[in-house]
C-alpha cells in the first residue's frame, strides 16, 4: 500500500478536515473517559478493501482503540457482514468515524467494480489495468484498491514509465524519431510504450522495437488486426471507451492488457455504516 | 472555494502526485522552449465546476501559461464544448494535464449530479445538501461543486455545526439532557441540529427547542407526520436513502432540506479531453 | 482542545523554534544518560489551563518523560502550588522546559483573565464569549482556554459562523437584502448573526428574522432599549469596549452574551517556574 | 525580520487558521469583482510594528492589493493616526483584517512595552534584552519587535548562544568544570554565560574566564557588589523581577543588559481597527 | 530536473537551513535598500550543473534579483570562468550565496566525475548508470547532474523499477519463481531486472525472459562469458567496484551498461567564489 | 544531533524519496509476516558516524525492528566489522536498506575526514572546525559528524554567529565602523568575528576589540605575522586552502583554529553493505 510513514501523514491530513477546530458535539457530550465497541459494517455485498487504512484512523486519534476482529481484503462480503469491530474511546470512535468510512466505501467501491472487469474477461489471460485518472491525493491507495480487486497497475506517475502519446510524436518527427530519442536516455528500468491509434502506426512502433504498445481507442476489427501484426513481438495494451459490456470481446482479441479508467474515476462508493455500542 | 494559498498547497501535492520525480517521456522528447495551444472539451453533457482550478493546475507549473477562453462553473455544456483554450510552454500543457482533467472530471462529475437532484425538487422550495461522505482531501473542493450544481453545504467538518447524533444521545440519557448539556457550552454561532428516527423523538426535539431536526431514514409517512406536528416552529431535515426517483416525493412533504450522500462519494466522472496543438 | 495528531504537530514546530539545530549547552554538559525529578510550580494564583499540553511538549522529546502528579485545567492554584511533577531524561526536561513554560503561562493567564469576567457577571446568566481577536498559530488553544476559564467560544474561524458586519450590508444595499441572500446559500448548520450599531439596524434585524444579533459599540441605555425591543426574540450579543469595570452592568440590561477581545489579545501571562532535581 | 520564505509560510498558516474552509459570510455577499478601500488606524498613541506583515497578509490572498501609503516601523503614532492604506478586491481586505490586525495588535504592543523600559533607562548606555519568554509560533516576528522598539535580543533558540544554568552546573559539578567542558566543544561563533545568583558564584565565573554573568534574581546591593568585583572584565546581565519601576535603579548598578521576560509574554496588544470604503 | 513547485518547497527548506532565524550580520551591517552586483566564478575547470538552482536561490530570496547572464549546464568552464553574474539587492545576494554554492559545487561535482566516466567509454556505446547511493534529499537534483555530465538515470526510487536481488530470490525458492511471481503483478510500464552473481544465475534469468541482468561484483571474465551466453537477448548491467582505471575494460566486455555509486556518493565539490560589488 | 522530532521528519522525508509510492519488487515477492536478520558492515577501515540515526531509519518502517548490537559513533572500525545487526520484518528491513547506508557511509565519511584533519594537528591544541560549506538538508547530520570526528563546529546558520566579511566592511566603510555598528545591535550571546586578509585588518580588527579574527587564504608567514600581533588577544582561526599537507604548519603558527571546508563537502563516502539472513 501506502509506505506506512506517508499513509500515517495522509490521515492526519483527513481527520483534520474531517475534525476542523475540533468536533464540538462529541466534546460536550460524551465524557473522555467514556468506552465503547463500535462495529462497522456492510450494508450491501461488495470486495472489500482499506480495512487497515479504516483501522489505522481510529489508531491515529487514540492508541488505546483495538480491533478485537477485522475482515480481510481482496474478500467478498455480503449484507450485514461484519468489516471490522472496535473497542476504545467513545470520542475516538466518534471522531474516526466519517472518515474511515469514507475511506472505506471509496476503495471498497475501486475494488468492486476492478473485479468485475477482472472478472469479465476470465479465462482469457488478459490484465485489467488502471490509468493516472483517478482522483488527486488518492492514486496511492486507489491503485492499491485496484490490486485487491484483482488489476495490476499501470504507471503511478510519469516517472514510472515511458508513454510516448501522439503530442509527444508530433513535436519529434514521428514514431521512430521519439523512440531512438527516448533509448539513449531513458531511466534504465522503464519499459518503452508507444501509443498508436492506426494500423500503421502499430507497424512503425514494431519497427521501433518497443516494449509495448497502446492501441487507443481502436475498433475491435483493428484491434484483432494489430494483434495479428504484432504477434507476440511485443506488449499490446488497449484504452478507451472500455466497458463491463465490451471488455470480454476486446479480451478475446488476444491482447495483453486493457486498462479502464473508471475503475478508479467512477467507481461508485459500497454502502457501509457503524453502529456504536457505548460500554 | 479553497481560499487561494490553500487551493496552491494542494494543487502542488497534487502534481507532485502525478510529476513524481519527473514526467521523464515529456523531458526527453519536448523541449523547453517548445510553445503550443491545447483545448480541454467536454466529450458529452454536464455542469461544468472546477475550470478556474483546472487552470491553476496549469500556470502552477509555469507562469507562462495563459487560457484565451474559458467555460464559466454552473453553466452546462454539450458534447464537443471547449471548456478551456490554453497558450503556453508545451511541457506545463502536458505536465499538468492528467492533474487538470481529474479535477474538472470529478467536480463537474459531483456538480451534475447535485444539479439533477435540484431539479428534481424544482418548485417546492426544499434545498438540496450534501454531506460528510466527501473523499479525503477533497471535501472543500466537492463542497464547492456541490453549491456550483445548486445545492447548499451541510457542515464541512464536525467544528462548523452541532449535530446530536443516536450515539450522543444515548451517551446522556435523552434528547433534553443533550441539548441542554449543548446549550450552555456550544459555540455562540452554531445552531443545534438533532437526530430522530421515531415521532416521539421529533417531538422530544421540538420540546427541547432545537434550531433543526434530522429525520433519519424515515419512511414517508412518518416525514409528513413530522412535518404537521413541528408545523414550521423548527428546521426539518431529511436524510437516507434518498435517490433521484424518490426525492421528489420526499420534497413533497414540506421539509425544509433533503441531504444527499451519493452526489459527493458517487458521482460518476464526466467525460473530458485535451487535445493538444504545437506552436 | 485540539485533535491529538494536530497538537503534536504544533508542539513539535514550538521545539523546533526553541530548539533551533540544538540545546548545545545542554549536549555538552547533561549526559544523555542522566535522568531527574522537576517541579513546575504556581508563583502566584491563577487559574490553571494547558496542563496536558505542557506534560506533551516533554514526552515528545522523550517518550520517558512521567508525570507522577499533575494539576487540573480550570482549577485554581495558590502560589506554591506544583502543577507538575515531571520524571525522566534531564536532557528532555531541560529540552521541553522553556516551550512547556511558555504554552503554561500564556494559556492560564487567558484562563485567569476569562474567569475575571465570568466571576463579574456571576448571577446574570450571561456567557462571556471570546473573539477572533488571538495570536497567530494560537487560537485553538486560546479558545480552549477561555472554555477552561468558563467562558464560551463564539466562532473560530470564518467559516464557523455567519456575522454580517457593516461592510457586509452596504455592499448589499441593506439588513433585508444580506440576510436573504444568506439565507439561500448559508450552510445549514450555522446561525445568522447581523451586527447593529443604532436601535434601527436592531429593528431592521429582528424584522429579517436573524439568530442572533451583535450589538456593536452602544451606550448601556441603547443596548437596554434594544433588550426590549427585541424582547427575547433573538439572541443578543454585546461587543466593543468591555472591561471587568463595566461588564457587570452591561449584562445586567438582559443581553444574552458579552464578547471580550481581551481575554485572548491581551492576557498577561502568569508566573511559573521549574525547579530541576538530577537524579 | 523572519526571512521572506518563511515569512509567508508562517502567514499562509495564519490564514488557514482564520479562514477555516472560507469567510462564507463575504464570499455570499460580495461579489469577487468588487474593488475597494480600506484604512487601518490607531486608536490609541503607540510604537508600530509589523506594517509591511500586515500589508503582506493582504498581498497573500490577492496580489491587487496594494497600500498607497503606510506607517513606519519603530515611529510613534497618535489615536487617529493611519496606519495603513489599502486598495483592492474587497473580498481580500475582509478575508485579510482579523489575521493583519491581530498581527499589528501584538507586534505593536511588544514594541510599545520595549520602548518604555528603553526609555526608563535611557542615558544609562544599559541594553533592554529580550527572552526566551515567548508565545510559541510567534519568537522570530516577537524579537523583531523587540528590536523595533529599541531593545536587543539575546538568543533566539537553545542553539544561539550558550547559557549554564544551575541545572548544568550542578551535573557538571561545579562552574568551573562546567566551563572547562563547554570551552573544548561549544560552537566557535558562541559567547559563553554563567548564571550566579551569589557573589561567591560570580567569583567563580570571572575565573573561568566567561564572556557573560547572568547575575539571577539578585538583590540590588548584590548586583551593586558584582559590577565592582567584576570590574568591566566581563558582560554583566540581570534577570528576574524586573519592573517598569525598578529597572532603572538596576541599570544605575551599571551592569551592561537587563533581560524582561515580560515585554514578549505580557505586552498588552494595542487598539487598532480597519475601515472599509467600497469602491 | 525537479518539477518547479517541488525545487521551490526543497530550496526554501535549504535556505531556512542556511539562515536559521536570520543573517544577523547583514541585516546590521546592510541597508535593505542597497544594491550591488556578484559575480559566480569557477576556481578550477569542470563540468557546470545546477545554474538554474543556483539562480532561483537568490530569486527566492528577492524578487529583484536578476542574471544579466550565466553559464549552461553540461558545459565544461576553466579556472576564471564566469559561472553567474547576478544583481539585485545585497541583503538577497548575501542571503543565498552560502546555498547557492553549496548546490552548484556538488551537482558540478557530480556531472564532473559522470564525465569523467563517460569519456572513459568513450567510443563503446556502454552507458554510465547512477545507483541509489545518494545523498538523502539530493536524489532527484543529483540524478540530474548525473544526466548533465552524461549519464543515464537507473531507477529514481523502489518505485520506478523491478529489481530483484538476492535477497528477493532466497525468499522465493529460485529465480525463475521469483520472475513468475514477479510477471503477473509488476506494474505494466517496469522492466524486470535481476541480479546475477554467477553464470548459473545469468542463464537462469535467461530462462526466465527477464528483460535485463544486473551482473553484481564478477570478474572482468566471468562478464565476458556472460556477454556471450547471452548474446544479445537481454540487456546486461554491471555493477560493484567500478573505477576510471577499470570502467573501459569493463565496458570492451560489451555490455550495456555500467553502474557507479561513486558519482553521486563521493564526488568531490568543485572550487567556486562568489564575489560581490556593491552599487 | 538533530532534536529527535526534527530528525524523525528528515528521515520519513528521506525514506519517501527512496521508497517513491511503494518497493514494488519487495512487496511482490517478500510476505508481509516474514521475519530476518540483517548484517550492516564495514567493508573499509573508518570512524563510525550515523548509528543510531542508520537503526531508526529501519524503526520508522516498523517498530517491531530491532538492534541485538550496534557499534558506537566514534569510534575506529575495520575491514569486516558489524556496524549494526537487525532484526524484524524483512520488508522493513529492505524498505529502509539504501536509506541507512547512504547516511551511514556519507557522516561516517565526514567523520572518518574530520578525524584525519584532527590527527594531523595532534598536539597543537588547535581545534579543527567546520564551515557552512555543507550540503543542503544535510547540515545538522554533517556538523554532528564533524563533533564525532573530534572536530568542533563553526556556526550552524548565519543566526548562530556574527561574522563580517570583506563584503560586508566595505558596506559600512571600514572595520571600525562594521564593529560598532555591529556592537549596539547584534544578539547578546554571538561572539564578533572579523574577516581579515592583510595584516593591517588584522590591526584594525584587534583595536576594534573583536572577540576572533578570521585570516583568510593568508600565506603561512602572514598568518604566523599575525599571530604575534595578535598575542593572545582574540581569537585567532584560518581558513582557505588547508589540506591534510599543510594543516600541520598552520597548526604550528599558533593559531586557535582552522576550519575546512572539505571535511563537509568533499568528503568521499565509506564503504559499507548489508546482509540479509531470512528466517
Amino acid at each position: 500500500m501506502l509506505p506506512a510513514p506517508m499513509l500515517d501523514d495522509w490521515l492526519r491530513a483527513a481527520l483534520q478536515e474531517d475534525l476542523g477546530t475540533g468536533d464540538v458535539t462529541t466534546e460536550i457530550l460524551v465524557p473522555s473517559s467514556l468506552r465503547g465497541r463500535a462495529e462497522v459494517s456492510a450494508k450491501e455485498p461488495f470486495i472489500v478493501a482499506g480495512i487497515d487504512v479504516a483501522l489505522r484512523t481510529f489508531v491515529l486519534l487514540s492508541k488505546e482503540v483495538s480491533a478485537p476482529s477485522k475482515a480481510e481484503d481482496g474478500h467478498a462480503v455480503e449484507a450485514g457482514s461484519v468489516l471490522l469491530e472496535l473497542e476504545g474511546p467513545v470520542r475516538a470512535l466518534l471522531g474516526g468515524e466519517r472518515v474511515a468510512l469514507n475511506i472505506l466505501q471509496h476503495l471498497s467501491g475501486v475494488a468492486t467494480l476492478t473485479r468485475k472487469f477482472v472478472d469479465a474477461v476470465a479465462g482469457t489471460g488478459v490484465k485489467i489495468l488502471d490509468t493516472r485518472k483517478t482522483l488527486p491525493g488518492l492514486r496511492g491507495l486507489e491503485k492499491y484498491a485496484v490490486r485487491t480487486g484483482g488489476g495490476v497497475n499501470h504507471r503511478s506517475s510519469l516517472s514510472e514509465g515511458i508513454l510516448v502519446k501522439e503530442n509527444h510524436i508530433s513535436a519529434c518527427g514521428g514514431i521512430a524519431q521519439a523512440v531512438n530519442a527516448i533509448r539513449g536516455k531513458s531511466p534504465h528500468t522503464l519499459r518503452v510504450e508507444v501509443e498508436a491509434t492506426t494500423l500503421e502506426e502499430v507497424e512503425e512502433a514494431l519497427a521501433a522495437g518497443v516494449d509495448a504498445i497502446l492501441l487507443d481507442n481502436m475498433s475491435i476489427e483493428t484491434i484483432r488486426e494489430s494483434v495479428a501484426r504484432v504477434h507476440g513481438a511485443t506488449q499490446l495494451e488497449v484504452s478507451g471507451g472500455v466497458t463491463l459490456e465490451n471488455v470480454c470481446k476486446i479480451a478475446q482479441t488476444g491482447v495483453d492488457a486493457i486498462s479502464v479508467g473508471r475503475i478508479t474515476h467512477s467507481a461508485p462508493g459500497v454502502d457501509i455504516s457503524m453502529l456504536l455500542r457505548n460500554g
